[in-house]
């Protein structure tokens, strides 16, 4: 492949409809490093294979993957009658949800396409088309303003020349544009801040080795991989100035899920006093779940482990790596949440209820 | 293979000397745990390129592998006369040390060699034999005995169907019997204690993954193979009572030097309020090195990182692994060492010299 062609793709959004809004374009991510492909979905069971075999995955672009997926089948619907039109809908949603159950916002963007159909009764299909088309936009450019914002909350904490460590993927191929981690690190690169980012390779899947590193060499970011248990040498060494992750679910109390290792890096930053922020959609705070101990953690298949995913190279060409072979033990969790209405800091339980949609969960003594 | 040949290999020390003298016998590392088989080396060639390519390590095998290959060579050299009987010695002394250059023990090893033959001036080449092998097999008897002392000394410090944290291999497959890291859970094995290890993958080269598991495995050890990263959730889980680790040097103070990652293990059990134990044979206590930031930390190349260095399965078949995909984050180093002498605690520096032939180093001022 051309640079050029690479080029124009990822400059392409994560998630599409194309200009005919008859397929939905991905970039397929089971082929990163290695291959920058983008592919159309139009079927049912294609949108469904792509989500279910990670093609697409982070939070935010599975959701517009699902919002744009479910909008296609309802155009190639043949039914004219409401009732049965929504019928056919709910069967093509419930399919859809099926592919990772526990992808949060998945289940969330399909919810807001189908009140479309369900707050117009009667309405004729031609209009329901109008307004799902319009809704599965609304949730693209939702996630394109509220990661934007994101990325200039999360600049205002870090200084010309710092190092940022993250974890796993939390950039723009895990949603429409700038991603949530990544955001304020594109955003400094735009005005020249000459950030060093280093990004764990994340295992077992390696999302940091060839996704975060592929996503931020592309952009001409300083980024250097390394392995999850190196950050605690880079960290030593006093390269690190900040770190942005970003987060799966977060609780009341400011407890927050994300990919597995994410608290491990947490207990190092504390310990080297490094400032760890989360990077949030708001949408990710769940005032329903009170701590940390009531979100369920899905534990996935042994061979991710005992196996490798890619047998072909596993991160970009041409970049860094720091790889020492020891280290030196000697004698030694959030500092804020970086939302689209800015930094939030503790007590979080206090912060959260002050967001605008947010009210406490009703009292069930 | 069958079991029974796996057995039988198994059984066998991770390094001798065939019952005719003519070849250094190791278990070669590079193939486990997709094959377990023995390799003879007689050249020159053979031996160095076992240690440079990985065949054989851990810092005690490779000083066990190098004394048993520098007799060897000795054995096939063609001279009668003492002088050149020792130029070529050293020829070949000088040649083994360079196929690993950081591994203390190769040198140490090594050095202990030439001095059986610098001891003796003007002695036979038939005499010089007979105490280079009893040197050699000396080395090898010698880290028999201090691994069954370490783990004798280990073993008070855990109770029955306690979860042990391990990081990379500090197991029998880095030594010639017991190892040093587990040789109070093969100890514990053997009296019944039921307990419960936690081995880290310990990327890029999994030595966790690939040996520790596979010998614990091997020995009917209760094991689970973890992603380096999955060690924080792990213990959270309230699922490790102490961490047992191996070394590579010791500072004065008791800084230490091992595989990359064992000082964030440290620092997450420290979190936790786990002991965070080192297993360390004296020898690789080191006097003349005050702190941690004294020791040189050898970077290796990236492909290490990027590239598998196996590209069939990287665990053996049948071992446990837990697999979260997410973990959950909320709001905060070494317990003892582990030595043929009995546990030393802090203060360190204290312990270390009254350590039978620790002396301190010469006042330099």
């Amino acid at each position: 492949m051309t640079l050029e062609k690479e080029k124009t793709i990822m400059d392409h959004d994560t998630v599409s409809l194309d200009d005919e809004g008859n397929a939905v374009v991905i970039i397929d991510q089971t082929l990163l490093p290695v291959r920058t492909e983008l592919i159309r979905l139009k079927t049912a069971e294609e949108i469904w294979n792509a989500i279910y075999l990670l093609k697409v995955r982070g939070a935010p672009a599975i959701g517009v993957t699902a919002a744009f997926g479910i909008y296609l089948l309802a155009k190639s619907c043949k039914e004219e009658n409401y009732d049965r039109f929504l019928a056919n809908f709910r069967k093509n949603k419930e399919y859809l949800d099926s592919s990772r159950p526990t992808a949060v916002n998945l289940s969330w963007a399909l919810n807001r396409m189908e009140c479309v159909v369900t707050e117009h009764p009667g309405a004729s299909v031609a209009e329901l088309l109008t307004l799902l088309k319009k809704e599965a936009e609304e949730i693209r450019d939702e996630d394109i303003r509220v990661c934007r914002k994101i990325g200039e909350y999360g600049l205002t904490l870090l200084k010309k020349g710092d190092g940022i460590l993250t974890h796993c993927n939390a950039g723009r191929l895990a949603a429409v544009r700038y991603g949530t981690a990544t955001a304020p690190i594109y955003l400094g690169q735009e005005k020249g801040y000459g950030f060093h980012v280093y990004a764990d390779e994340t295992r077992p899947l390696l999302q940091g080795a060839r996704l975060t590193a592929y996503e931020l060499l592309f952009a001409g970011v300083d980024v250097t991989l390394i392995c999850d248990n190196m950050a605690s040498a880079v960290m030593k060494n006093g390269w690190v100035n900040a770190v942005l992750v970003g987060c799966d679910r977060v609780a009341a109390n400011g407890d927050t899920a994300n990919k597995i290792g994410t608290s491990g890096v947490a207990v190092l930053a504390a310990h080297y006093g490094i400032p760890f922020y989360v990077c949030a959609p708001t949408s990710t705070i769940d005032l329903s779940t009170p701590t940390g101990a009531d979100i369920r953690i899905e534990e996935r298949k042994p061979e991710e482990v005992s196996e490798m995913w890619y047998r072909e190279r596993m991160a970009p060409e041409g970049v860094k790596i720091f790889n020492p072979a020891f280290d030196v033990t000697d004698h030694s969790l959030i500092t804020g949440f970086v939302t689209e209405y800015g930094i939030l800091r503790a007590p979080f339980a206090e912060a959260f209820r002050k967001l605008p949609g947010k009210r406490e969960p009703e009292n069930r003594d």
